[in-house]
């Protein structure tokens, strides 16, 4: 098994202290280390380090790889330019094809919060020996608890032949309005699209062969070594529409671990351990007579008093407030913000890579 | 006439902006400049700087003096400790008879904001005359326009004989409840007691030795020349209980300008010019679809979206954010703040005095 971990990203939906340079991979948004960081603790005795790739552009890939000490530069596989998850996930499993055809690879995200390791570890695991068992393209779906609107649907199918915790895709489906997302919840045969994705790469590489003319046609500059070409010449695609859902060899298993892609602010108040009314604070935080509020003070010290509801966010100079149920459309407010204000400086700053 | 310019103060409401060590008069809370600058500059044109003095600590004296080019720093009477307003006018009053017993003389805070400031130095001296004149203590008194609980009122009693702009006070009130402040604003015979006195100097000294015990037995300490026994000796008191409203020579002149004593948060929405949406703020801040919000950014920027009537400060590190209807109890919430959110380190720190 091989491991590739996305880690690409724009870095808008944790504004101020995401930013284009430093996205929230690179945050101790969960806990104490950066979430790339917790990304790869997790695969600890699943696969050794030199079977960890690394997905990113080079700059934010430089970054990345400061917070991942036990990884050699050697498996960053720095993308030339960002063509969404298709194009990117296409080149690395031809790379990845080269050394090791057999191989089953694992694509993650770099930025999801996922508990507990082991029992990830463990289902990641038994997809794998599933996958190549029944030669599927899996991907991993979270059943929902709450109708949410910020991810895409998978909807279950048949149990594969013999399988229990394995089952055909019926179809896909893009994020939904809240009366489908509540539908979806009531009706038990949706899961949330986690983005985990399990497959024999070699396998991968046949089906966007058959199915993505958006990259099919420059697999032949990968064989001839110029990654640069391929992506100034593939149409950007992401891997779900220009793969996934078009391939009748998709399969899904219900993921038995709990997992959050933190989409914003308001996902903090999930994934940290809110006091008794409900605040949830990182850094040094005064939360007097507020309740519901989301607090991160990178530097400095937050003081609420007497407030409801509300995201505070202070790092290098900057301070947001608004209101929690905002926070999902923090990108709205990022669009009419002068350059001076949102563009935060950061140390040594480049340009991150994205898969879009 | 000379012109004292009562200068402490304990700095709590506008924390975070204000300090024990930075009180609001070295704020630039109204305009451009601190206050006790614009204070000073009001008097332009009225008296000359040499008859300018400054009362406060000798610490927080330091602080005022360098926002105060023009003044010699011999102007500065450095109170020993606080005692409250009693006492220490009682000491200036008598340092400055010393030198010029026939004069009349003004009682001015540090931190309020007036306009406009030829109208001003026209009733001052005026009110100057008609002290002398009728051998009055005299306060201003500022017509309300709003039923204020943060004040203390005079009741305007019968015009002082052969004037129409000067009445006997009738009594004074201490900060009243909503209610009474309802009423005196429907009554017409209430003014806010604004704190700026006019009154010959030996008339004063003449009524402490009359009415003030707590301050009159000691008065030999300073014909001694021992300011610092003075201070340990006297009773705190505040000039209004212990001289003004005791005495039967006070008399009010309604203000013919604008006051404020900028007791809160609050009160910049007043003396700044809103923007259309009743937002006020300072330094660099982003206030969208927001609207009644009251933002100070002393470094950085602040950014609000979609929030009402919030006041958002921050200053060296620490956020503040709270309903603009709680700005007035801010002391509450300091009350019960860890020491090190609520001391912010000043450069060059050193403790202020504080008349009381």
């Amino acid at each position: 098994m091989r491991v590739v971990i996305l880690a690409g990203g724009v870095g808008s939906r944790f504004w101020p202290a995401s930013t284009a340079a430093r996205p929230k991979q690179l945050l101790p948004l969960a806990g104490d280390l950066p979430l790339v960081r917790e990304t790869r603790d997790r695969l600890e005795g699943l696969v050794g380090p030199e079977r960890i790739h690394l997905l990113a552009g080079r700059e934010l890939g430089r970054r990345l790889l400061e917070a991942l000490p036990d990884l050699d530069p050697g498996n960053l596989l720095a993308e030339p330019a960002a063509r969404g998850t298709g194009p990117v996930l296409a080149w690395a499993s031809h790379e990845i094809a080269r050394q090791d055809p057999d191989t089953v690879l694992v694509s993650l995200h770099a930025d999801h919060v996922i508990e507990p390791a082991d029992v990830f570890r463990e289902q990641l695991a038994r997809v794998a020996e599933l996958a190549r068992a029944h030669r599927r393209l899996f991907t991993i779906g979270a059943p929902p608890d709450r109708p949410e609107t910020g991810y895409g649907y998978v909807r279950v199918g048949d149990p594969l032949a013999g399988e229990d915790d394995a089952f055909d895709v019926e179809r896909f489906v893009e994020k939904p309005d809240i009366e489908t997302a509540e539908r979806y919840l009531a009706d038990g045969s949706y899961l949330w699209n986690t983005g985990i994705f399990v497959w024999p790469v070699s396998l991968f590489l046949d089906e966007v062969r058959a199915h993505t003319p958006e990259i099919a046609p420059h697999l032949g500059l990968l064989d001839a070594g110029d990654a640069e070409a391929f992506f100034g010449a593939v149409e950007p695609v992401s891997v779900d529409v220009g793969v996934l859902e078009r391939s009748r060899r998709v399969a899904v298993a219900p993921a038995r671990f709990a997992w959050d892609d933190l989409g914003s602010w308001e996902a903090l108040a999930r994934t940290r351990e809110p006091d008794r009314r409900g605040n949830v604070a990182v850094g040094r935080a005064h939360l007097a007579d507020s309740a519901g509020c989301v607090a991160w003070a990178e530097e400095g010290s937050i003081v609420a008093w007497g407030v409801r509801d509300l995201v505070i966010v202070h790092r290098r100079g900057v301070t947001l407030v608004m209101p929690r149920d905002r926070a999902a459309d923090l990108k709205v407010l990022l669009a009419d913000l002068p350059a001076e204000i949102a563009d935060a400086p950061e140390d040594g700053e480049g340009s991150g890579g994205t898969h879009g």
